[in-house]
């Protein structure tokens, strides 16, 4: 157990505490309405006992992107309502992103706002999401078209709820640590780079990954809580990454879609001449080696343009917003106007670009 | 047309321009997606007809407690995504509480926020509700469990609207001004119950009581904004009104109830000995004036009681939080044991207390 990270936000400081559950939880005496992963409850039945039987409630919701769309709410604010939530009670998130959202989301809106707590299960949560203060929801066809920035008042981050993650998992939690590392500075990345393949396969090493991506991200987040300035390099590998999913129907988990989106990004920026191509010369063997197994799968070019241009980061017609690298081995924000010259590039990464 | 009203609030200063439409909403270069209620966009066809013309998109919208709650969002969304809604573009609400709620929601949710301006039709919106930055979501059964707060940018306040009122709508708008005098204090309240046939006949009076209201609201949104501490008051003959509101099935307007509610609460102040009862003999008769044809409407004790109860600012089981008339003539927040007693006293004024 190492020392707890504090983070500062609009809602007053919050904690991240590096350890163990049901420990590390000791009752604060408010009543508590948990929303768990039912997958994270069948595998860690024993380890959230305690937790799950002294709760005021239980919402056992599947993490599946249909669950985290606002069709979906009714019934777990009805079942929130019925245990008698109010406003001095508190809401804990057992799961990923999802879970994360969808409890965020309810955090942020329910009674005009409750406390929530936030136990990550997953790579992406641990070391990205749980800090940040953002919740993203679906709705019919748009994904993540609704949001709203609340933190929870506490993260405990139990790194043995990372045994039972698949490879996949794995590898898509560890393509948002690269683009965190990569947000840092091009020292940062090498240093990461220089042990990927230990990051899967000694614990310690894949601890203090996580711990750094969230101090680099905390630098950020403070400064720029609401996301309108410096934050928006986290959107790194995200605008492409973004319309991979949807071009693909989802069929790429989001952390390794986000690790293609970089690949393709430092790609973009050496076509356009914006950097000389040392960014893909430096990073793409270690995103490849991360997205390996992805490599073939088909991203049709027509639905990821229209994905890409209906990004909610863009602001005017005819031009997208990307996080492009830079000559000075970081990252900025960069307009570009989607015309033939993009589009040819695009296509290009797309057929060819995994691969190169 | 007077001075305009600057409220200041966690997303900034906004205002209230007392000013005619169309003209005080001349086109600042933003698209603008209008939600508007149908009602309102069919009487004032004219009025509206260019703001409506060169919208981005319209929504219109019956004004109705179903289309105010969670399951009937999904369609706003998407049509607001179908027409391209994005950060920079502005959310027009027209109409009362009702599109206010719906608008704020998503201007609250949306993209993670979007700016909205509000072009308040009803006494109740124009007098109160305005200002304040709240929403609030119905979701199944229950009433205003979801909310969020963020003010409109700008609010044109033109009491023309007002001339399709009908007399309940009237009189409802004015139980939110008689409420607001009366949390200014005892000479605040019997100055408007001096002139108040006035406000049925008198453009200049009605005119001045609502600029009065906003102004009194003014001074504890910006204090309180969030609600936790001195604005609580402005829920004076709210829990009661509510309780009312749900146990009639919403037969009776908003602001019926909520007048009806204080006068209940002047009766439960003096029942418990909190003061002497001069709070009912000083308000009582202008009270019943305003809701006049109401009188009979029965309100039965169970339902009544069991929506006390569930009232969202209640924190503990057992007892209520209902703010009641205090001997220096203003009113403030009180817990009350919800015991037999109350009971009784509850049941006196719903069998005998209007027609007192």
């Amino acid at each position: 157990m190492s020392e707890s990270l504090v983070i500062a936000s609009h809602c007053g400081p919050y904690r991240v505490d590096f350890d163990r559950v049901p420990e590390a939880l000791a009752a604060d005496g408010k009543p508590c309405h948990v929303i768990v992963d039912s997958r994270v409850a069948d595998l860690h039945g024993q380890r959230l006992a305690s937790i799950l039987d002294s709760a005021a409630s239980v919402l056992r919701v599947e993490a599946t992107e249909d669950n985290k769309s606002l069709d979906a709410f009714p019934p777990y604010v009805e079942q929130l309502v019925a245990h008698g939530l109010r406003r001095d009670h508190v809401l804990l998130a057992i799961g990923g992103g999802i879970i994360q959202d969808i409890t965020c989301f309810l955090a942020s809106t329910m009674l005009r706002g409750v406390d929530w707590h936030f136990i990550p299960t997953t790579l992406l949560a641990q070391a990205d999401s749980c800090i940040g203060s953002k919740s993203s929801v679906n709705c019919g066809a748009a994904k993540n078209i609704l949001g709203t920035f609340k933190p929870p008042r506490r993260i405990v981050l139990d790194t043995r709820f990372l045994e039972t993650l698949d490879r996949r998992e794995i590898h898509s939690g560890v393509g948002e640590i690269l683009k965190v590392h990569a947000i840092a500075g091009a020292h940062a990345f090498d240093t990461l780079a220089a042990e990927f393949d230990a990051l899967f396969t000694d614990d310690a090493v894949l601890n203090r990954a996580i711990r750094r991506a969230l101090e680099i991200k905390k630098g950020y987040i403070e400064t720029d809580e609401f996301d309108t300035g410096p934050r928006l390099v986290f959107n790194f590998g995200h605008s492409f990454g973004h319309a991979i999913e949807a071009a693909t129907h989802f069929a790429i988990p989001h952390g390794i879609a986000v690790t293609i989106g970089m690949d393709m990004a430092a790609a973009i920026a050496a076509g356009l001449g914006l950097e000389d191509g040392s960014a893909q010369h430096r990073m793409h063997a270690v995103l490849a080696a991360n997205y390996q197994g992805f490599e073939d799968v088909p991203i049709p070019l027509d639905p990821f343009m229209a994905a890409l241009s209906k990004d909610k980061k863009n602001t005017g017609a005819g031009q997208v917003t990307v996080i492009l690298p830079q000559p000075d081995g970081g990252v900025a924000r960069v307009v570009v106007a989607a015309d033939q010259r993009f589009r040819d590039l695009c296509v290009d990464y797309l057929n060819h670009g995994r691969r190169a």
